[in-house]
């Protein structure tokens, strides 16, 4: 693999991103040295163009990370990236992301996803870049499936939002692509990322209303919102609230590290589901956030949301035995880690 | 709809291919204005720049074809054509379409297909062009599957090779956009188009080794090539060989009008057939060339070619009913005009 002074440089797609910019403090303690691409079309810019949440990864670390403010559907300013550095390996985590937006905006969603991964994808050709680990997601399996989802379950059937089928398209292209070229790809099927780092300098900072729970309950905790709205109540699982397979992202961050280190032995095509084999319901959530908090949680119970599916449940026994990975970090830490950001920064990133 | 002087002008993309250059002659001659977006990769030009099929278009017809020789992955050219025209409806035709090949080159495969899609569909939300019919195909429908093809049978899954995949992403995606967007889109779902104009001035033409059979086979019938290689005799058909739902060229052309006139109704998104409901393998289309042509076809049979399915045929009773649509010419027509194409241009279309 091509390194820079013995050291791999790797490129995160969407590294200014909530999960982007944990990964790549992991990969910088672990001694990669990593260039961030974001549109930062999510994320809060300082006055030089540079994501606040890639500043706060070098004031976390000490490192300095090289950042291309550009889009994947730039093909200009992405070749003059791919000249001007030298990938052993790209990670794409940049997405469009939002399940409800992606149903108004289908359009653009596509376009963004997928021409902008095929853009990503034929650099990496014309550059003989030829490892990719690749973000997809446990919507993937669809709605109907059995639990836990296992990575040879069937995917693409029943999928409920733009958004997923964005994540199933890819897998498939990538799938196809990996067979002729030969190239090492692994595609980690997330569970519920939630958490934040220990420093509390970086965490998820929705732009705008947050449509995962874990930041909306946050933004009720410190009173920046009224009240939680809960998307459905009669659902087939314990409560009747949705259940998911809620992952630390500190360890998910891990799972992308030891996923560098499995593209090294020539892996090929692999999946793995990252999560934890275990869920939580909403109000499981809102009780332990509660508790973490110290605050009072109100919530009022709304009709279910479309593209919303009962339970999400990965079963991560597949990354334990070949990536030698598992989650470590239960709900407690999770909630006491984004209230820590929460509480630390209640409007999130501010431009500096 | 916009129109030029009272009549409607539809843009039809890869207008200058086989099923494309049939489908403009038919528009010409129910009166409607048509400009062909081609980029021309598989077909042959003119000096000038245009394709030979276009210019014998217009002498079979007498009409003029405004043709455009870019590509849909050239973004400002598709805008400076949007710009200067005022279409009331887009036939999206253009595709890159060999099976084969598609396994060979996934990247390119999914990035002209996708890409090329999306940057038209972008473009007709830029300039309000809000009706759209989309030539997908029966691939759609994979390889495990009831017989007949009913257009409510499930999609998309073991589809054996990429180009076909490019299409069932493609239908998906504009289901997602029809259902936000409310544009009127019509996806027909061809069978296998074979036959040529009576004039037997356009007609399949491949460039390099021909894929399809029966192309492949009029080659042979002329001299071109040795002998045909029938791929497989051990499907589960009446002799063996792959069983096929061939359909006229012309009733492919007929079909687009029938559609056209549909979109008119403002009816939403439709999903068609469009094939005979009759299948014939390859040694009964063999048969039934030698005697349209009055040739020997020598042929040896080949292993199976990946990606190949045993048998495809359609229910066409949809088309029938919504679109007042059928194919009416049969096998013996079907063969003789692809002979009267061959043998008039044994080396196909020529540059002038």
């Amino acid at each position: 693999m091509p390194t820079i002074d013995g050291v791999e440089s790797i490129l995160v797609t969407g590294g200014a991103g909530y999960i982007g910019s944990h990964t790549v403090v992991e990969l910088l303690e672990k001694g990669y040295h990593v260039v961030v691409l974001d549109n930062c079309i999510n994320a809060v810019k300082g006055p030089d163009g540079i994501a606040e949440s890639v500043r706060k990864v070098e004031e976390i670390t000490g490192k300095s990370v090289p950042f291309y403010g550009i889009d994947l559907l730039d093909v200009d300013g992405l070749r003059k990236m791919f000249l001007e550095c030298n990938f052993s390996c790209v990670i794409h985590m940049a997405s469009l992301k939002a399940v409800g937006k992606s149903q108004e905006m289908p359009l653009t969603y596509y376009h963004n996803n997928l021409t902008g991964s095929l853009n990503l994808i034929s650099m990496m050709k014309e550059f003989g870049v030829t490892n990719l680990i690749f973000s997809s997601s446990a919507t993937v399996y669809g709605e109907r499936h059995e639990l836990p989802m296992v990575e040879t379950h069937p995917t693409g059937q029943n999928i409920t939002n733009s958004y997923g089928r964005t994540k199933y398209f890819l897998e498939q292209i990538f799938k196809d692509i990996q067979k002729v070229e030969g190239w090492n790809v692994i595609m980690l099927r997330y569970f519920n990322p939630v958490g934040a780092h220990k420093s509390g300098k970086i965490g998820e900072n929705p732009i705008g209303v947050p449509e995962n729970l874990m930041p909306y309950t946050a933004q009720v905790a410190i009173g920046k919102r009224p009240e939680l709205r809960v998307f459905g109540n009669d659902y087939d699982t314990k409560d009747g609230t949705g259940a998911r397979d809620y992952i630390h992202v500190l360890d998910l961050a891990a799972g992308h590290v030891a996923a560098l280190k499995k593209i090294k032995e020539n892996c090929g095509l692999k999946i793995y589901n990252l999560g934890t084999g275990v869920s939580y319901t909403v109000l499981e959530m809102v009780a332990a956030f509660e508790k973490a908090s110290g605050k009072e949680i109100k919530y009022k119970i709304c009709p279910r949301r479309s593209g919303d599916v009962d339970t999400l449940l990965g079963d991560p026994s597949l990354a334990a035995k070949e990536l030698g990975w598992k989650a470590t970090r239960g709900l407690k830490e999770m909630c006491e880690d984004v209230w820590r950001w929460q509480s630390k920064n209640p409007e999130g990133f501010t431009s500096q």
